[in-house]
């Protein structure tokens, strides 16, 4: 997505070589709402032959993206998981742990209630960033538990020096980047893939 | 807001008397995209004579009706506070401490980067809860940090049994509740204010 690709050349901070890309003034922290329904308009046409019964994202940085989508999928449920299981989740819960690629940092558990998820349905996972693909699998780990099918992945940001997508991929998930980035360092600036 | 009190009457679940009120069908957990949208058409009709400049909300559940009120109010720039201190935040933030009056549970911090708040700029804040008013308290300290001014805050339910917002309407906050709630209980169910 042009656009995309203009706006991280333009804002995005890049720290180390293919480490860590900051898009915080528009996507993750300080967010432009209408910038992210074009994203969401995006991934529409990404996966506009997909039949989507429900859109699955994980807190925090997911949830807006995820809000955008569903408006241009004509606003199906969007449930987020949880990274920490709170009294007001007390019940049943799907559970799925997230491996952390971040020094120092342990696995963690995510949990989706058992009431938002259910058999048969096609759900669109939807995340802003695809690296090790930790979290996506995490989440497809938990469409599986509830009988649902995984419609795609869509990312908005795709880190495509790093395997997630690979992994993804080849595993017959139908993943779809927004931007996809083949390497990035301070030096050089942000390298697309396409 | 009168389709807000129904949603609650019909979905919300209590848990003991005053205590919990779980709206996790569509507000915080599953989302129902399109009547957020509603819910942020109800802040703009409440603060309709206010300058919003921007929108200060915080991570997870503030996030999604942040971006449905930044629509109602032209897309100002949606800013979340976050809980951990990532490095992707690394760098000048302000920093404010949460009270958590849940039972084993540490006060917490929460950080926005100085990048994202501005002096003289005017902030709605936007919430799910409004119970104690800590978080709220919290990020009003943080808009004060920033050199901005509190335009008002908005929550979508405020649990009018408990001080929070008693407490911030003294300080001379604008606050505005969607739907207040005077009471609760597993057999009464909910009883609103007004």
């Amino acid at each position: 997505m042009e656009q995309l690709k203009k706006r991280i050349l333009k804002e995005g901070k890049i720290r180390g070589t293919n480490e860590i890309l900051k898009v915080d003034s528009f996507l993750n922290h300080q967010m432009d709402v209408a910038f992210l329904d074009e994203l969401g308009a995006a991934f529409k046409a990404r996966f506009a032959d997909c039949q989507v019964d429900r859109i699955l994202t994980i807190e925090a940085s997911g949830i807006a993206i995820a809000c955008s989508a569903a408006k241009a999928f004509g606003n199906p449920p969007v449930v987020f998981a949880k990274k920490n299981k709170t009294k007001n989740i007390a019940g049943d819960v799907y559970i799925s742990q997230v491996e952390s690629f971040t020094q120092g940092k342990r696995p963690y558990n995510i949990f989706v209630s058992k009431d938002f998820l259910h058999p048969g349905e096609k759900v669109l996972i939807i995340d802003d960033f695809l690296a090790n693909g930790s979290a996506l699998h995490a989440l497809i780990e938990i469409v599986h538990q509830a009988g649902s099918e995984v419609a795609g992945a869509g990312v908005v940001v795709e880190k495509a020096f790093q395997p997630g997508g690979s992994l993804l991929r080849n595993e017959g998930v139908r993943v779809e980047a927004l931007a996809r980035i083949q390497s990035m360092s301070e030096e050089t600036g942000v390298v697309f893939c396409d």
